[in-house]
């Protein structure tokens, strides 16, 4: 039952660990089947070296366990709000990258300051607002999906693959598991970067509208002319 | 004697060798066994290549040496004292890792800027005093001990795995030396994190308690929901 | 044809990856073959591991594509437009690495604050302008290639091997593709080294021209004497 | 002819790009035979992975080639001119690594942040005055070597066991070239962490005087107790 997909978002799950982006058990990857109304994900605290893709666990759109012995990321009711929102994203992935959760720790969205993450984002990476209290105190998982659905209100996602939690670290997504795991990359790069141009220059200032829609467009969209065909 | 507790304790300092928290011969682990009351911990100044499972000491609680050829690690008193007075702890670790040290020298002590923090640490990861002179000039690494057990009080050591000793570098704890050496790890990453934290953003201030709280009780005590049960 | 040339330019292109100074597909390299009037560049897009010597593209120096099956880089007419402008340079790479581009991102040049950054620039790492909106709007990557030459007015290409475009991120040329990459891997070690220097004195001023002249001079032009003759 | 030293010499070398403290051909390795009044030295600019003991140039303590057929680092005459100064020494070590010439470039000292430090330097790491310009134009390595022993004036070189020369970078030195290269390790951690020190607390004084005595005389002198007898 799915079982390509389930070796699809293990591999997505490890792909983080080599790349550095998870220390511990923290970070969590999952796909979907829209054609199943099926969810795909990590189990929950389960150490990446012993993870087998039969260990991925199974739920449907509302987050109810379908089929695994596992019990799922804690974080699981975070993806399918995502999955629900925005028809458009196959895959979701957390992580609490280095530098990158710096940012969502500071609690300052990650400004547009050059082509690397113009390539990628139409816009800053956004910076939810911190939940509520009763937000936190129940259904906590969920609010954390409800808060980065109000925040990409009015955002394409496949435009802004990714939003910082405040306080807490970023969600990234894509049309495929491989691909949202690939954003989690970029993301941390991107605010790697942001944060020695912000040590370099407290007072930079994004770059031109003209610039960053240039660069994006040249990779996504229609008048894309970047890679292959 | 103790076989398996030595070895274990050897495999928790390589462990800090193999991630990068220790430099030359800094650093270093320890084990107690309640059951017999002794404490096995690393040698002093031998190189980590060389090192086998016979030649960690063994000593009582107060750090007579019991059994082993090698001199104990010089902060073995350190490392006594703790387990005298945290009897819930099984493990200590002791590294100069980068960032961890970086705010032992800054004198401060790391606020719960992030969810990654409040997972481990049910408040800021705290900082003591400056020992005294004459707390320096004699029984140096006994007082260093009174000094992180001061800090302490009123807080339960498996709420607040480490302490940061003030000029110095950060102490670590766990059920066992094997925990201890990942809260190790754990401690340099949430150090490297608010480091970048605060680089970004001087003025940030700790996440809302009610976030705090429901991160680290989603992972310790009785309501505990992390994880495979 | 070319294919000596096509191997060390495919090999410059992985030693980018290798050097950790290249994420995803960001980043290329080529060589120009003055003899022919051809230059040879990576293709667009293709992923480094699969990437063989007969992908790189052979143009002709205004960027027309006279052999090779894939599209090039989208950069490909900065590459033709800094062949056409210094005669001395035989090799062009571009990278989006860490430290470099955060000063880009920062819009500063970098100065010269020691003796590393001396022996291979006689003077600061330049800036470019930032593009008009038209020159961004229509033929962007040429424009990217007329800015640097811009900014390189009045400066020997083999004293000042780099250029940062504002917003955007280092272009870096040398003798041959071997030695531009070489220079890749510098100038991230001097942007990283700047990088710590202005945020340990933020007051600091670059080295004085006496101690810049002696170090650059002692590696290149007629009085040097660094190196096996 | 001193084939032991010439062996112990080209290893230093190759631990320094091992541990990552040198790009390029950047830095460079010697000791010295005092009962033959000996220096052996790197040659310059030679590729480290082509480098055998018997490229290690032999000269005397004015800096004459002896024996070798290649020409010595280009830093020859700061090295012999520490010989001749600092008779307890056996071995010097120059990198470029990023943290430690940061300082340098930074012109600042190193103040003695923590017991890390302590453990190591009984006071800050040092940083030369500019040389002159005369200095500079006429026997500039050789006044690099003037430049660092005024420095140390007053100071055991034992007890600070290397010294920033403003605007370029630091030496080491030990009773071996292998400690000498271990040395430049520890420099090189020792600024990594101050940095971040600085950066987390602009504010931050140094350690108090009996904590720093505490830790080097712990290591150092006559009443050491650290590590095996």
């Amino acid at each position: 039952m799915l079982d390509g997909l389930r070796a699809e978002v293990l591999e997505a799950n490890l792909e983080l660990v080599r790349r550095g982006l998870v220390v511990a058990t923290f970070g969590n990857a999952s796909a979907v089947s829209r054609q199943d109304g099926l969810c795909v994900i990590k189990p929950s605290g389960v150490p990446y070296d012993r993870m087998t893709a039969a260990d991925m666990v199974i739920t449907d759109l509302d987050g109810k366990i379908v089929k695994g012995s596992l019990k799922p990321s804690s974080d699981l009711a975070t993806h399918v709000a995502l999955y629900r929102a925005f028809p458009s994203i196959g895959g979701v992935v957390h992580t609490h990258s280095r530098h990158a959760t710096a940012w969502a720790q500071s609690r300052r969205e990650i400004p547009c300051f050059g082509t690397t993450h113009a390539d990628y984002f139409h816009g800053p990476i956004p910076l939810t607002e911190p939940l509520a209290h009763g937000e936190i105190e129940s259904e906590y998982e969920a609010n954390t999906g409800v808060a980065i659905i109000r925040r990409m209100r009015g955002l394409d996602p496949m435009d802004c693959p990714a939003c910082l939690v405040a306080g807490h670290a970023p969600f990234c997504w894509g049309k495929s598991v491989t691909d949202a795991a690939h954003m989690a990359v970029i993301v941390e790069e991107i605010a790697a970067m942001a944060w020695m141009t912000v040590t370099i220059n407290p007072a930079i200032r994004p770059i031109a509208e003209v610039l960053r829609d240039k660069h994006h467009f040249r990779k996504h969209g229609p008048k894309a002319y970047y890679g292959q065909s």
